[in-house]
């Protein structure tokens, strides 16, 4: 199945465009976790488990998994997702993006060994740098446009022909590089305007949205901005505001109330008409 | 000891500006060598015995180990190279980028886990997203401003404010970026021009340059735009070119005979003098 056909029957099987980021680090997990073989995924599944009906996806955040050398424990992730609850896709967060014979091997990583089915990608390098990832047709290849944090205006807001360059990489996006439809876009909750600017460049587009949570982004503004004419068309990510809600061995049950309200936060500004 | 002291004492005991890059590919290796535990390490151990004397620093471009698991062949490839041949210094190629918290992971993962001293960085996401790199006084952080291949054009070229955006990226990091003095570039060799441009703008910052050898870049330009008023100044990338010289179990040999002759073209148009 295609990433856009995979999230939009996930999204409205669970009538949520939330998505939990699994940025799990061993220094804020419990302790009790601690001192097991794949704690990552220990402390992965009990969210999982007490969430898979409220999300849309969930975002595994690599450099928590590479940073300790647990790609065990993200294999054993995505595997337990993908055999216990199929209907939810998996995206990949490595911002990764670099000349095409090393992209090949980036693409492989991420579709191959890890078995994502969708893959943050950077697009500083231009097209041929995106295109061994574009080239996976069945999976989602989302491309940094506008980032959640305050840095992001340094390069993303410098003005071209008038216009930033963020809107430049999202007319490229929809015009040079969704030939295999497969395309969306990071655009940070954090900049709600933006979020509207870039709709209108790109019709039904589907974004990946940051920001919510721990970064401060307004999620009334980002869904009434972000969403495309029928309410659709954002994958709204919350990470440590959920798997962190509480540290204690609550933690799973606590994730699973605070994804519930996000998720209702959210479609309380969603056209729920449709 | 700094990144900048580190490649500047190699470059000049091995009167050497070239870097040899490790992009090993299990697909590409001798047949010999892929029954072994550690295929890549081992095949890396003898390239590494046979060029050491000839440049001054090895890049290892991860995701040719992330794709097939050989993580550990990473490993024992920096610590043979730390502790064999402690003068030459490691550059990690993994073009990384992302916000404040996660980007300290990715700084974790090439200066702690991979004990690199120097990693390569992607500037889209902004001043930020580089700070916890470059916070690693002691490494040398890489910013991608002109890359090697023909898409870099797509953004990097686009006119902001009268002049391209690799030269904002340019300006950014010498002003701005570079107060622990600890900021490369990288600039490939297939545009010259650049070269000349970007040095002009940043004095004496070491620029890494791929682009020679299988990407076509001439290396008499490169050295010759390229190099500070005293004929440093470049890291001269080679991987494939000098890696798979021969393809047969001769390789480590062919590659020090590549390796030798890409030095001493270099140095040819260096102005040896100094």
């Amino acid at each position: 199945m295609k990433f856009y056909e995979q999230i939009n029957k996930s999204a409205k099987q669970n009538n949520s465009l939330l998505c939990i980021g699994l940025d799990s680090d061993l220094e804020k997990i419990p302790a009790y976790l601690k001192s097991k073989t794949n704690p990552l995924f220990e402390f992965n599944r009990e969210i999982i488990d007490q969430t898979h009906d409220l999300v849309c996806a969930y975002k595994i955040q690599i450099a928590f998994y590479s940073a300790c050398a647990a790609e065990e424990d993200l294999i054993l992730t995505t595997d337990y997702i993908h055999k216990t609850y199929p209907q939810i896709p998996v995206i990949l967060d490595a911002k990764r993006g670099d000349i095409g014979n090393t992209a090949e091997c980036y693409a492989r990583e991420a579709f191959v060994r890890y078995k994502a089915d969708a893959l943050t990608v950077n697009p500083y390098m231009g097209g041929d740098s995106l295109q061994p990832f574009l080239d996976y047709k069945e999976k989602g290849i989302i491309i940094l446009c506008r980032t959640s944090n305050p840095g992001a205006r340094d390069l993303q807001d410098l003005q071209v022909d008038g216009q930033a360059l963020y809107k430049h990489v999202a007319i490229k996006a929809a015009q040079n590089w969704n030939k295999n439809q497969n395309v969306l876009l990071v655009i940070g909750a954090t900049y709600p305007q933006e979020l509207a600017e870039i709709r209108a460049i790109v019709g039904d587009m589907i974004f990946l949205v940051p920001g919510i949570g721990a970064q401060g982004g307004d999620v009334q503004a980002a869904v009434q901005n972000g969403m495309d004419a029928v309410g659709n068309g954002l994958i709204i990510n919350s990470s440590r505001a959920i798997i962190y809600a509480s540290k204690g061995e609550d933690y799973a049950s606590s994730a699973r109330q605070a994804a519930f309200n996000a998720r209702q936060e959210i479609n309380q500004y969603r056209k729920l008409s449709n």
